[in-house]
């Protein structure tokens, strides 16, 4: 039995070291990863930036030595570049000696990831322009940092809020320049409007929030760049530009050999997180999968999602019979004294799906006004107008927002209605 | 239309509020109760007494002047001695004037509460002995602390821990004596032994905890205590002691016109919170209610419970048609560094019940461990080891213990399996 994987950021790590434990000793697995670095926490980048920790191998999980002593292969810097499911090849390319050669597997496991997206800007390949993705993105930001005084960052999604709050804390003076008109545009109108309110009531002089305006050329020259021009002809002084412009599924090596890919852009997989192709799964940011209570195609590149879509697609390869049951759309995140936690379906999402709907939105303290660190949140719920059944929830607030929306995604997965919840 | 309410701190209260809101103006609600305060938070006290705020007024939640405006009479420091069902009256005594009087009801809501327990010790009515459970419980406590020095407190269950935190930041060394083998007995053994264990780590010289004694004497005179004596032959020296030896309902006056009392010895309800007599009510620390998942007799006397079953018990009074769906033992409460929650049912009680359980208990970090605030907790769920449904969950530790148990709650009560909660 001879077990490959492509890529080990987090699912593709977890569905090593989950098939190292299910096989014998006699099986073979084998890790590609055109990546420096193995097994380590994408989520954690901006808290090493912000120097939460100061060692950037506190992100790593697992090292490579460790993985070869379990005997998993890692083969860094090696880059899968063709998959041959008719004689369940691959075309592997190092790119250190950039020498191709052949292997075979009896499955495959893709955790090809997800790769930041890069806009269409002008000189976007001078000096000091960074995306937010690996190891090597995190050492080069925070190298760079010392030098840095005024940043620009393109994006306002959970990223480019997690690195506003890591450059703030560096002592950098940000400006977030947000295409549409919302922040954390996943979420509904309101809450975004909230979020965005709330934001500007603590930016004092630290930070200034831009939205319906793009970046469309980068000043500067090789040696590095000197700010941004705005589409709105705005120009904005900065010795870093940070790009949160999203991320799109790595799908190449899938569509090139023949794999279905999903409505979402992702790799279509079923619930064993197989793909359209036999002995060929799909886990991580690369695989589509099903939304929880709508039962329809979702795409949750999230690291929490990716390992246990990992563990879940290297059962299934070792022979097993696991079920991954879908995403309800979960994340929480923070930046700086604001908290923002979603879970389940919005508004626009429930109306987008004819769900009919009733919501209720509340601010008030996280815990009983007495206690001295009590704080305000704004809840959102969502609820199924006909049968009263808890759909989705939002809370934003500088209080305790996860707390609120941990309890939802249990009562949500169980079907409680409402009136169920106030037991 | 006359709704009499007996009882005014957390469930009478909001009985009289919610049926203020539902009933036309000219129905009549009268609130008597035997207290000197009504509608306030008695979780409150310990963060009072140590400081959180320092106006015991915070702890109020409507005044009676509130209540007067908004048409709900209030009649304070006047106990119901006696119900009349047959012909709907009620015999009340003006604690200060000592007459007595008759009022009729077309609706009684009972909301007696509970009181704290007294043991049978020697002197027992020695000044500077206190209970923890009124306004004026607070107050006197309060006010003696500028020349207290040390304090015992008399069982470790929640108010115990929750004292002993309010003493020790008021710079007062605490010996806790807690009769049985364990603190906090509500929860499994090896969880108790895990607080018990945590805290003594904390302990430093400011506090000691005992188990397995009991105070059998106050030592002092009549101006007030020096010290307790235990069976164990222990003297120790204390200004103040704090009776936490746990409530029990306040039962008098139902059982007196031959209202049904349940096996947990408070009064008998059904879901819309009615007793064995019509047209009478019970609810809040008086009354036996359900629990959720077992369907078993439950008597759960907290401050949530009191709130959701008051608002029951009154739509119900007013001619409405609502349903108290039952208690899930959910509590939460902290001791200095310390977070304790719990939900469902233990495994001591599941045994009891004759449940098939499995087990697993983890410490862990409360968060990625690279986060600079991450704490460990230790977690232990209860399922079913038939169907695989989750059944309960305790935590304790220095991280967010309620994190993990409120989004347990959900879980549980929505019948969800281990398996299905790892999405």
């Amino acid at each position: 039995m001879k077990i490959i994987i492509v890529g080990g950021v987090a699912a593709g790590a977890k569905a090593a070291a989950k098939s190292r434990r299910l096989l014998d000793n006699d099986s073979e697995i084998i890790l590609y990863t055109d990546d420096t670095h193995v097994s380590y926490s994408s989520c954690g980048i901006p808290y090493y930036i912000q120097n939460n920790f100061t060692d950037y191998k506190t992100l790593l999980v697992r090292s490579p030595e460790e993985f070869e002593a379990s005997g998993v292969k890692i083969k860094l810097r090696h880059k899968v570049i063709k998959i041959l499911p008719e004689s369940k090849q691959i075309l592997v390319k190092d790119l250190a000696t950039k020498s191709a050669s052949l292997d075979y597997y009896d499955k495959l496991i893709l955790a090809t990831g997800a790769s930041p997206v890069i806009p269409n800007i002008k000189n976007v390949w001078y000096k000091n322009i960074f995306t937010v993705r690996t190891i090597e993105d995190a050492i080069n930001i925070k190298n760079k940092l010392s030098t840095t005084k005024r940043a620009v960052i393109l994006g306002g999604g959970y990223i480019g809020l997690e690195m506003l709050e890591a450059l703030v804390r560096s002592n950098i003076y940000c400006v977030l320049i947000e295409r549409g008109k919302y922040l954390m545009s996943h979420l509904d109108t309101d809450m975004s409007e909230c979020v965005k309110e709330q934001l500007n009531l603590i930016s004092e002089n630290h930070f200034n929030i831009i939205t319906e305006d793009s970046v469309i050329e980068f000043r500067g020259d090789s040696e590095g760049i000197t700010g941004v021009i705005t589409e709105n002809g705005l120009d904005i002084d900065a010795d870093i530009a940070i790009i949160c412009a999203g991320v799109r599924p790595n799908i190449e090596l899938a569509t090139d050999c023949g794999i279905k890919i999903g409505e979402t852009g992702a790799i279509f997989t079923n619930n064993r997180m197989e793909t359209s192709i036999r002995d060929i799964y799909a886990c991580g940011d690369c695989a589509e999968t099903n939304f929880a209570i709508s039962n329809t195609a979702a795409w949750q590149p999230l690291g929490s999602t990716a390992n246990k879509q990992g563990r879940c697609a290297a059962i299934n390869a070792c022979g097993g019979d696991e079920i991954f049951m879908g995403v309800l759309g979960s994340a929480v995140t923070r930046c700086l004294k604001l908290s923002i936690s979603m879970t389940g379906l919005t508004e626009k999402r429930a109306e987008q799906l004819g769900i009919p709907i009733i919501t209720s939105t509340v601010t008030k303290s996280d815990k009983v006004g007495y206690m001295p660190d009590a704080k305000n949140i704004t809840v959102k719920l969502i609820a199924n107008a006909e049968n009263g059944k808890l759909l989705g929830g939002q809370a934003v607030g500088a209080g305790d927002t996860d707390k609120r929306i941990n309890s939802l995604t249990g009562a949500i997965l169980g079907g409680l209605t409402v009136k169920e919840c106030s037991k």
